[in-house]
């Protein structure tokens, strides 16, 4: 049987992902000075426009204005030219502190009162579905896709960066559908690729470009044939982009960010949010669980899936799925995870060390596949004690 | 194999929820004046606050404050000790036309250009990955654990507005686990509602009456046995609530507008767009194809994936997985679909009459399995003609 899977990711130039990265870099700010900040920062943007709004509660001083300001500097917006520029943008703000009545819920919660157990304390931000996955698809232990997606949206912007392609401007979109000869990756049956360009150079020019500076670096060419479509700015034009094109929001790539429609979401945000909040704290504990799992050689591919109530520590239900891929039952590998991965959102912080800085480079190109060393969640740290599985 | 399958939903006081409905309040005011207006409007709201951003072009006039002010009064924010009402927001707007070299490609798609074919016309007004789902587990073709988290959620409005729990303010959540025994559902394992209130109210008051007027009047009492954990307010206070308690922005509540984590999503929100958009157009037409296809005894549950690139009509990928519960192979499954149901923009368009200003409606409680009459997606009139294969 013939399956198409496809996924697309975006550049740090597309609006959505100007919005996650800055609502990060707010977030990192406040977590360098202060481990206990609690952040929830949502940002939009709009021609001319960045709003900050959100609920704060911390010691540290953000300077709002400024940090959006270098965050759209540092993603390439730097002339007016552009239609959008960090000193040319009007910036707002509108903060304020946690919710008390959230914030009792959060600082003790519901266990905590009888148990008195360290990890017991926080309850989780907010209730809500979590998953997390894992596929030996590739290096990166994700799916083709999604893999493939992020890989040409960060070489869209490495060759506007380097000026290889020196006519290209930061908005970008990348799709990529693989088939599959039932569960064998066969061939890529279509690339889709927008980036945003300016006026002078032509349609041909950009599409031959972008197949040999873009496509040709990335995929890897056993996988195209010539039944392989191409799709290289299909609305023929692309000059206006970013904020000026398309408003942008906070949490509105949250499946660019996961797993590329491969796996499910329970519809939970990354950017902006410190890790008290489970949509994200237990979403990078679900993938760190699933990939160890899958590293260890206990399933092929696998999906966990986690809910919480708010204010309280303990998920309220978890799940796994082998898609009969697993070494043992479904059951046995939920007792495994179960038995090494602790998702009480104080276990994950510590077991994670996530009250670092290191948001703002989550926030684009995919929270997961990437090995960079703060990424505690793709560390391959726990396979030797699965093994023994 | 025990499995736990969990899914929320939410209120529509919800912070989000409140921006989705102006977001489609917004797109339902242009289309009534105007059957041919391009609408991409996004709400974001923070205490005291309300911005409206997006790209609108229309012929149409859309008094955007009064819209704004008449959907939050309806919601309910109609006391300034609730923290938010419609008559002291501030009310912001920064909305500007569609980007012309967007229109360009969605107003003549690729196709049209050699075709004339009037369902080639207009492209897909972006790229993006698609999914519609159905089952038989209820009446609604629903999973049981969204079915019921909006059930709650409606139940919860519901008592607020009829003044049966007079204490009761708009926000508000809801989720349900639901526990299989492999593909048989055995039981509700927990539920977890947390309802804004006025200061006035005991816990053990709310809980008692959240139990009795909501729970007792929604839930199959089988269901629900003495190990079932029902969690009322978790925090223990949810007096500050609405956007004061929490930023809200359009388009950040996708699993619970669709399937409630049970089936995959492409990552595209629904409210504020106008049906050129398939992310919402292609969503509504995967479901009302998954639904008579499951109607017509085709399949046990459907899953329908779909890809598109911006400017181009046809999709670029279709599959169906039907989990091995298809009459026929899914390939044949497929053949079915594609026989039976066109997924160009137009044509979705044309055969779910979608040009009309009905979407305030679809905000919130879910766009799918509700029977309102206009939701022509949910129509079961595709039915008879399938059971001929
Ligand atoms: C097509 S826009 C979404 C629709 C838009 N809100 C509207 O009203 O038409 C989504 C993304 O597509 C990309 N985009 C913008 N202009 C484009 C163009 N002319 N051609 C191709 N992609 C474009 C940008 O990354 C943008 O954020
Ligand atoms: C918990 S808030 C999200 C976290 C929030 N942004 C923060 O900074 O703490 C998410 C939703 O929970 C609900 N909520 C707000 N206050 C609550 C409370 N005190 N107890 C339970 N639920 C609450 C509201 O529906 C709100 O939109």
């Amino acid at each position: 049987m013939r399956r198409f899977i496809a996924s697309e990711s975006v550049t740090e130039g597309h609006p959505d992902k100007v919005c996650d990265r800055i609502s990060d870099a707010i977030l990192d700010e406040c977590l360098k000075q202060d481990k206990n900040a609690r952040v929830a920062c949502e940002t939009v943007t709009s021609t001319g426009l960045v709003l900050v709004v959100g609920e704060i509660s911390t010691t540290a001083y953000a300077p709002v204005e400024q940090i959006v300001r270098q965050t759209i500097k540092e993603i390439g917006y730097d002339d007016p030219n552009i239609g959008f520029d960090y000193s040319n943008v009007a910036v707002l703000t509108s903060l304020i502190e946690q919710s008390p009545d959230i914030a009792q819920g959060v600082n003790s919660a519901q266990e905590f009162k009888s148990t008195n157990d360290k990890y017991d304390q926080i309850g989780a931000g907010d209730q809500g579905i979590i998953f997390g996955y894992a596929d030996n698809e590739t290096e990166e232990y994700l799916p083709v896709s999604i893999n493939y997606a992020h890989k040409l949206a960060q070489r869209l912007t490495e060759v506007r960066k380097n000026k290889v392609l020196d006519y290209l401007r930061p908005d970008g979109k990348t799709q990529v559908t693989v088939e599959y000869d039932d569960d064998k990756l066969v061939r890529i049956d279509n690339i889709v690729i927008s980036a945003q360009h300016t006026e002078d150079v032509s349609l041909e020019q950009i599409r031959e470009d972008i197949i040999n500076e873009v496509i040709k670096k990335v995929i890897d060419p056993s996988l195209i044939d010539e039944n392989t479509k191409i799709y290289v700015n299909p609305t023929g034009k692309f000059v206006i982009g970013g904020p000026k094109g398309d408003s942008g929001l906070t949490g509105r790539k949250i499946i660019v960010d996961t797993y590329g429609g491969y796996s499910k979401s329970g519809g939970g945000a990354f950017s902006g949010k410190d890790p008290t909040k489970v949509d994200r704290s237990a979403a990078y504990m679900a993938r760190y669980a699933a990939k160890n799992m899958v590293a260890a050689g206990l399933a092929e591919k696998l999906e966990i899936g986690i809910s919480y109530a708010i204010g309280v520590a303990h998920p309220l239900s978890i799940y796994v799925d082998s898609f009969g891929t697993g070494k043992y039952e479904d059951e046995r590998l939920l007792e495994i995870v179960k038995e090494n991965f602790d998702f009480r959102p104080q276990a994950i912080i510590d077991n994670l060390d996530l009250l670092r800085p290191i948001y703002k480079n989550t926030s684009s190109y995919g929270h997961f596949g990437r090995n960079n060393p703060e990424f505690t969640w793709e560390a391959l740290d726990k396979v030797e004690e699965l093994k023994k599985y």
